[in-house]
């Protein structure tokens, strides 16, 4: 596993205060009103901050979006894990998934590698090659690898959010992707959340019509349904050209009408919030295969949905992504989907990013 | 402490998967450089990205900030704690910090506020009263209470990130400041941390001349003293004023020169990962004392840089702050400084946002 392994587990977590948990009731899909006593004896100075009328709006969340005509977008799932159980297909996914070594250096002013990265691509080799020795692989540092007339394609961030990781900012991950016939049939997203002092993992797994998972329990995204009530996630890649300007644009925007767009900076880790219902969506142009793979199927698997920016169907190979907990997503393609037609009419290309070549799929 | 307890101590944390600790290595003031071995062998295609100029760039960091010369800015910490000694303030400080009960509904279409937040200011001010009776209170959701002839004023924030906490989304904090004469004496910030499956808090703490500290453990900003470098944070307000269109502008320039800015939405923990090292600096416009009275201190105290937006001197009752590591504070104001002075010339409003009246202090 190289010699320089920076993640390791199975080591209990050390607090240098007492360890504490919590619960917090109101998880989005969880909502419960309750009734308030009123605290007149309290000799605070009333504010007028607290609302009955906007407390009976925030109750009527989960009845309103349940009765919305929620649009149906096209599932990026595959049809089948081909003749590759799901089982044995996630087993090794969420092997290839965890426990990678790494350690930083540049790719250029603003972006950063890890040496390592190339190693834990080294090891998922090994995993996958021993595991299914014919198929295709196609990691961020390594490029392509394998036979390209598999009907499998891995998928492999071996470190999504490299700039957190440098950072110690919470979070990143490792993101791993299988696709058949080009489309997502199982995947494994390990998030590293917390931070200094508080580094934990949490692990996203799902497969093709087998529903989303974290640390093996079943979840859903939000139901929210409107975008005022809405928290909401972006990223900005490397690359300053147009589509980053536009989505300085949706950003601005977003800020403007949303409970907020948060900018965390990994974008597996971000899809997978949508998938666990703590933000309502979360896009950005110019990902890679690697970024996406992993955290689509998530997504759509806990039930959310998954097309383009400019609302067309999803493939992995595409070079813009908008998932959301689909009951939100009509309403953000409103802005987003002119927004990224215009880039479109500008020249910009959208054509499908990268697909090794003679790698055969149905899309 | 009210009926809705939803945040409990010293419940062990649950995991449905086996827990794990990370300790990643590079601690950006704590790299160290290694020789790296080709991997020729690994039968991958060279992608070209891996550059051992950039490399040796990154080697150099502590070098360069250790002879960069540092600027120095005012200080923003009490000169004394008066006639209580630090660590009796720190005490109350933190035990009003801990434990706050809180449940959510909303103040505005993008705003939100928690019912319980009054039940945890009433709780505060109840630990207040009790161990120092003459001083006076200044809480996000009650308003100003209390002796006003007192030296001591405390700046409480039940719940500073209140969307995310709505949302479940990490992180969020309880934030409790102290001032003397109206400089920060003492703060504590509970942070809330790591979100659904993985939730666990970090407590920073500090008091004026003696150091800041993280569960317990000294912390120090990182050195880094290039603004493409670093990893900023900001944040943007309720108020879609002019001072936040600047900040939407101000975001997307160092979103271009910079590692990134990361936009978390708490205040108080944006500045408490400065003082950790895990961001270089945070800026806002239009921020309350009992947002930045505890952050500011804890910045100062770990070694960085606290100042205004336009560069000029703090104090708690400002509209707009700037923390950093200290190394890069020059940088970020040569175009954050002119930023805020175009506001000023526009006529915005940046005179001090609240003093309760007949508070005496030494500004």
């Amino acid at each position: 596993m190289g010699r320089s392994l920076v993640f390791s587990t199975n080591i209990p977590l050390r607090f240098s205060q007492t360890p504490r948990s919590i619960s917090p009731r109101l998880h989005p899909n969880q909502y419960q009103p309750h009734k308030l006593s009123p605290k007149s004896s309290t000799g605070y100075r009333k504010v007028g901050i607290f609302n009955t009328n906007s407390k009976r709006k925030l109750c009527t969340r989960a009845l309103i979006s349940e009765v919305s005509n929620q649009r149906q977008y096209p599932k990026v799932a595959a049809k089948s894990t081909g003749p590759i159980p799901p089982s044995q297909l996630i087993e090794v996914v969420v092997m290839d998934a965890v426990n990678k070594p790494r350690n930083i250096t540049y790719k250029g002013l603003t972006d950063l590698v890890t040496d390592t990265d190339k190693m834990s691509e080294v090891a998922i080799l090994e995993v996958v090659k021993k595991n299914f020795g014919d198929h295709l692989i196609l990691g961020e540092e390594g490029g392509i690898i394998g036979d390209t007339s598999s009907d499998y394609l891995w998928c492999i961030d071996p470190l999504d959010g490299t700039t957190n990781f440098a950072h110690c900012y919470p979070s990143f991950a490792v993101s791993v992707g299988v696709l058949f016939q080009g489309n997502p049939a199982a995947a494994a997203v390990v998030e590293f959340v917390g931070g200094p002092m508080c580094w934990n993992t949490r692990t996203f797994t799902a497969t093709a019509g087998g529903g989303a998972f974290c640390n093996g329990q079943k979840i859903h995204p939000s139901k929210t349904d409107k975008v005022e009530q809405s928290l909401l996630v972006t990223g900005f890649g490397y690359d300053h050209d147009d589509a980053w300007i536009t989505n300085i644009e949706l950003f601005k925007e977003f800020t403007d009408i949303s409970r907020g767009v948060r900018r965390l900076g990994a974008a597996a880790v971000d899809m997978c919030h949508v998938a666990l219902g703590v933000a309502e969506a979360y896009w950005e142009y110019r990902l890679k295969p690697w970024d996406m793979a992993a955290g689509v199927l998530i997504v759509e698997e806990a039930g959310g949905a998954v097309t383009r920016m400019d609302g067309g169907k999803f493939c992995v190979f595409d070079r813009s992504v908008l998932v959301s907990n689909g009951a939100v997503h009509a309403k953000l393609l409103e802005r987003i989907a002119p927004a990224t037609e215009k880039l479109k009419s500008k020249g910009i290309d959208f054509s499908l990013w990268y697909k090794p070549e003679s790698y055969v799929t149905d899309l």
